[in-house]
């Protein structure tokens, strides 16, 4: 058996065995199957794909490569959430301290920011001191103590997945259902999580732009969860527009505080508040959606999820005072509003360009070794379907970098669109529900 | 503009530019594009094909990435002769020197074997002494006084190539049009050559086993030659089964010394002999290809076309008591008859298993880093159509390496198929003439 055999192999479109996978894996890891080959047959299942059992020994071939951590012992289930990412998605920052509060416990391994999509892990870095490189020692021992740890992708978790997404980040082939499912899905056992509910984005500003491709990936993802035992249901939501008023790393995290507080934008808690029920039904701690959205607003109005974000922020090494105080942290250099032309609507936000734009301001990474300023980003003071009058603000744009008025001012203009009349036809936020278990009507339940 | 982006767009089918082909291929001759990115974006060709401008502007790119050999003073036409490859093809040791001795000058840079497939510069090498890594001075000298060289693709001469190739080898990305004819044609440019004869094989043995795609590499190979300024034209040529009677290095050069004496096995000339006089006709040495064969012919009989050879040989430092002597060559440690287990007729002898054999014979190599054991090979006595009693030899295998008697009968009898009836329908070797220009019969010529 050799590499080159393999690669020809995929790119004839055959089915590669559990030997062959694991050949090319361990040997990758070990620097027997020199990076060159790698991008090849990466680019072979881009173009051919793999068949389900190819996905799931792959995903097997990734865990196999790093340690994995046992959560049994927990007290409270162990559950995590992921999302394909977006644009001023700060999700995650949100629910994972409230079902810790809700009784869950959350082990969470997210990653960093690229291209147009933000990452957790930075959002939670702008708080000054915060540590997400725990050992996986300390991670189990937060989640213990505080039910909720947050953290990066450690070295001995599926370190097959670490070197080949550096590898697919830098020869075109990021967009590979396998290979996104396969890199998902290995951190996620590898980390502990007993179950997972997914947010798989579609849209503008999402990973895949179809539903239609959006609904293979969940499919994907839900059946390699469920062969390792996980329990695993998705939610496919709309990233049309960036979700919630901020784009930006520590703009998200000030707007996540926020939201804890009880002060969340309506598209934002939606989503978030969506995710927690279903955590909560799905681990069998509420018997269905409705009584789970309201025990989640409960949690939220009585300040607890608040609370269990600031204990694990203290835990996990950050500035409790900033977050109590987010108006102390550091301004960005620049501040630019960027005003309606005219009166009408606005008929949309592209995410996509929103998310291009605030890496060009700084917020971002082009690649992986780009520093990220933290400041930097946009504040929506209106989202779709809002009226505008002339030279109201439709949003603030944050930046310390030397660019151009004229070239922020040109890409917001490409970004937004503002009609006359009233765009038609209410866009649904939460698109379909996936699972192979049962189903669940979530717009009358968040819109009723 | 980056290698990924450029990869993102070829993968996407999406035609690449001039400044981005350069960029990738200056890029990765000068190391600041990786092994990794260029083996991604060779995988993406593969599966996206290149337009006929790409091709164009990749062969250009990989010329200007090295030195290019000018021969406009020679007094002697300089016309090159290349083949696709195949098994047991010894025909350009045979029509380098014939067509010197014809009148034209011969720049041949040739490649060495791999895989099934049998390499010039191996089979050039078994002669003790010769040296095909002449200097380019060299090539231009002794094109100057004998009006033949055979050497190898210098370092100079596209190095883009060079590096390409070898990292096409192991990633599975050899058997693509644009990056085929892209390596042929550069470096057949290079070399200083003003017109070029292809024989584009086809078959079990071939590059590519379709007529379908070997005639798409042809009207390739020979548009690209033509936006150079080079004549071109092709002769597809079936392999099938081996050519001649010899497979191995120095049983095939010893075949050719035999057929430059006039004593060549009647496949083996009717397409040296072919190649020939169109090199003849397409320069303007002769009217038609009638009186091309003639002479040819003549020159055979007359014994220039073998003194050629001989001085050939003695300029680049070869024994030539050997070429005198043949019988002097060292013998391999074995040699085994494999008879025919019934009365009959040769109904197919499969030129890729014979080739595949050969190099486990030590033939041929495997990776590029391989030895070859010259001595090594087969030597057919029979060949399709013939007919055979039982007990008598198809063919003799040579060889030295450790491998069992029963492996080899199991791989000849794999390889070589005996009917009971006399094979129907002859089989034709020349199978098309492709041109830009004009049409000819071969059938009729070789065969009236």
């Amino acid at each position: 058996m050799t590499a080159e055999q393999i690669i020809i192999k995929k790119r004839n479109g055959k089915e590669l065995s559990e030997d062959e996978i694991k050949f090319i894996i361990n040997g990758f890891v070990d620097g027997e199957v020199p990076d060159y080959q790698m991008s090849a047959l990466l680019m072979a299942i881009y173009f051919q794909g793999m068949n389900f059992e190819e996905i799931f020994l792959l995903t097997k071939a990734m865990i196999e490569s790093g340690e994995t951590v046992n959560l049994d012992h927990l007290e409270k289930f162990p559950i995590d959430k992921h999302s394909t990412g977006g644009v001023g998605d700060k999700v995650s920052l949100i629910l994972a301290p409230l079902m810790a509060a809700a009784g869950l416990a959350i082990p969470m391994m997210s990653g960093r920011g690229l291209g147009h999509s933000g990452g957790t892990l930075d959002k939670l870095e702008s708080i000054p001191g915060f540590r997400t490189n725990l050992s996986l020692k300390e991670y189990v021992s937060h989640l213990e103590k505080y039910s909720v740890a947050m953290i990066g992708q450690s070295q001995k978790i599926a370190p097959a997945d670490k070197k080949i997404y550096a590898l697919r980040d830098s020869t075109g082939t990021v967009p590979s259902i396998p290979l996104v499912v396969a890199s998902i899905m290995s951190k996620k056992i590898a980390e502990g999580a007993k179950a997972l509910v997914l947010d798989v984005k579609t849209g503008k500003g999402a990973f895949f732009v179809s539903e239609e491709k959006s609904l293979e990936l969940a499919k994907n993802l839900i059946a390699v969860g469920e062969r390792f035992g996980m329990t695993v249901s998705a939610l496919m939501t709309l990233m049309d527009q960036p979700l919630g008023n901020s784009v930006g790393n520590w703009l998200e995290t000030r707007e996540a505080i926020q939201a804890l507080k009880g002060n969340g934008a309506k598209d934002l808690m939606d989503v978030t508040i969506a995710l927690g029920a279903e955590m909560l039904c799905q681990t069998g701690q509420e018997s269905n959606h409705k009584k789970a959205i309201s025990k989640l607003s409960d949690i939220l109005s009585s300040g607890k999820a608040y609370q269990t974000f600031v204990t694990m922020v203290k835990s996990q090494g950050g500035d409790v005072s900033i977050v109590n105080n987010p108006d102390h942290y550091p301004q960005s250099k620049y501040k630019r509003d960027f005003v309606s032309k005219k009166d009408g609507y606005v008929d949309s936000i592209d995410a996509l360009k929103i998310g291009v734009l605030a890496t060009e301001l700084g917020a971002g990474r082009v690649k992986m070794s780009d520093e990220i300023d933290y400041t930097a980003g946009l504040i929506f003071k209106k989202k779709e379907g809002d009226r505008v009058i002339k030279g109201e603000t439709i949003a603030e744009v944050y930046y310390s970098r030397d660019i151009s008025v004229t070239e922020i001012e040109e890409k917001m203009s490409e970004a937004i669109h503002i009609s006359n009349e009233k765009p038609g036809g209410d866009k649904k936020l939460i698109l379909k529900y996936i699972s192979s278990q049962k189903e669940v009507d979530w717009g009358s339940l968040l819109n009723g």
